[in-house]
């Protein structure tokens, strides 16, 4: 799906590409070495794809939407770097990261250099309000992180999951669709329609992400596998279990919880409960109301490739 | 000299704290408490200074500049937790650091914050000149802090400090000068005057805030004393040291500088070849410089100031 996508969606990648290496096209030596490195271990570039597929389902026929999509996978890409950081992360997709290769302090500041040419790259030739978004929700993602930490000793409920969600992962998605609606002046309610499709999409994809933590193995993500676990990050399918969980199920799982976090015994008691079951159920139900959001909006290849990845994102193993 | 010109710019730097307390008003306690700590503790307000009074040389009358001042000096702050968490810095003005008092994490995503809220009040009103000059010259810190750490083990010219300085302080200066002058239409020559103003204003500021680690008091300057012998940063004293010792001393010194960094025998070479007089000579030779471009700017109270802090700037002692 992804690999079909790419090639139909080839010659606008490529100016997504180009518009990145021009960015660290830099005189330091290091912002080049690292961000060459940064590049070859993109991931998907579901969001890229995202907004460019937005603009298409519009007709859009101009070259800012690249710009845009360049913009938005750049804020993504820092956004990881500086979380690595954070979660002292060894791996992003079966590499070391870039603070484990090049430490905490070239992480840090690539990221910032990545971000202030993201802004920049927005605005070269987009309208105010398309950087505005940009911003805040660049903004958002790191108010997203702020109240996971904020609640890093309490448990959360599934409104607490659900808004560290969206700001963490949706309104990215949702301005990689709403901009490129409204790059292509589609007018306010097809956009909204757009974003809409963005943010439940979004929150389908960081849910299924959640709960690949917990099935896939390693070589499948990438990632150390869970490590949300050790990392104390509570995912929906844990959430759930926590929920549900017998009075004494939901005792021995607390006191894992805060006390070493044996993950195995951890898995029997989300396993009993159907944790990632849920989880899962609640993603589809997500992606279904994305893809109701592109019912009037007719069947040309840019919109059944959006439906398409409504489906895929919820069935992907990695 | 600093509370005289807070005094003079007291309405308008209010209203710059009217755009930074608005940016701080998240509904995520921890960014409203954080934000809080950050504005209580911040310094001298130099740039939001420096970019007021550059837009009332030219007699500016709108209200943007304190939007622009204020933008300047919340990319200012950010850039400083990112600093602190590099640096493993545990105190700033003589309170302990966010990254000391909150940890790396919560640093690091205010900063972010801080970024693109600072981006995104840029933008609000402005020419989009104004905005691919902030986001240029945050890259600029970025590529010259990460240039400073591509250099971390070699020894450093006098070429490579400069260049570290211009584009960790001094383009940013530039900025709060240039950008003042840019809102204020100022002709293109006159804002390029100003531009160098702020270039080799930040060039002095730099210069004399990296001879103040190392003769000023732990009490003067809020900073640890002597941080930057301990965190290896090879400052003008230093470097000038190095190039003019003799070839015993020089082995001596590259010795220290290698092994453990004993601050009192370093500190002992730098005294005998005058490392800190040559560098305040130059410190003061820059803000000469800077001096220089207002003298075809006439006598107003605001180019006076700007005069006056160019004396300031080199002969502090905090």
């Amino acid at each position: 799906m992804i690999d079909r996508l790419a090639t139909m969606l080839g010659a606008d990648l490529a100016q997504v590409d180009a518009h990145i290496e021009a960015i660290l096209a830099s005189d330091t030596d290091l912002v080049r070495e690292v961000g060459q490195y940064v590049r070859s271990t993109g991931g998907k570039r579901l969001r890229p794809m995202l907004a460019i597929l937005a603009s298409r389902s519009w007709g859009y026929a101009g070259n800012d939407h690249t710009k845009v999509a360049a913009a938005l996978e750049l804020v993504h890409t820092a956004t990881l770097l500086h979380d690595d950081v954070i979660d002292k992360a060894p791996l992003r997709r079966g590499k070391p990261t870039v603070n484990a290769r090049w430490g905490d302090d070239v992480a840090i500041l690539i990221a910032d250099y990545l971000y202030s040419h993201a802004f920049n790259l927005a605005m070269e030739s987009l309208a105010p309000r398309v950087l505005s978004v940009i911003c805040q929700v660049t903004a958002r993602m790191c108010e997203g992180e702020l109240f996971q930490i904020e609640k890093r000793d309490a448990l959360l409920t599934r409104e607490d999951y659900l808004r560290i969600v969206r700001n963490k992962t949706a309104y990215l998605f949702s301005a990689c669709t709403g901009l490129g609606s409204l790059l292509a002046n589609a007018n306010e309610q097809s956009t909204m329609l757009m974003s809409n499709y963005g943010l439940n999409f979004g929150i389908a994809f960081q849910i299924t992400d959640d709960t690949l933590d917990l099935v896939a193995s390693d070589a499948e993500t990438g990632k150390q596998h869970w490590a949300d676990i050790r990392n104390g990050k509570q995912t929906l399918p844990i959430i759930r279990t926590f929920e549900v969980a017998s009075p004494a199920d939901r005792e021995d799982l607390l006191n894992c919880w805060n006390n070493g976090r044996d993950s195995e015994r951890i898995l029997r008691h989300v396993r009993k409960y159907d944790g990632v079951e849920y989880a899962l159920a609640e993603a589809r139900a997500f992606a279904a109301e994305a893809r109701r959001q592109l019912d009037t909006l007719g069947d040309s290849e840019a919109v059944e490739m959006l439906r398409q990845l409504a489906d895929y994102v919820v069935n992907r193993t990695s």
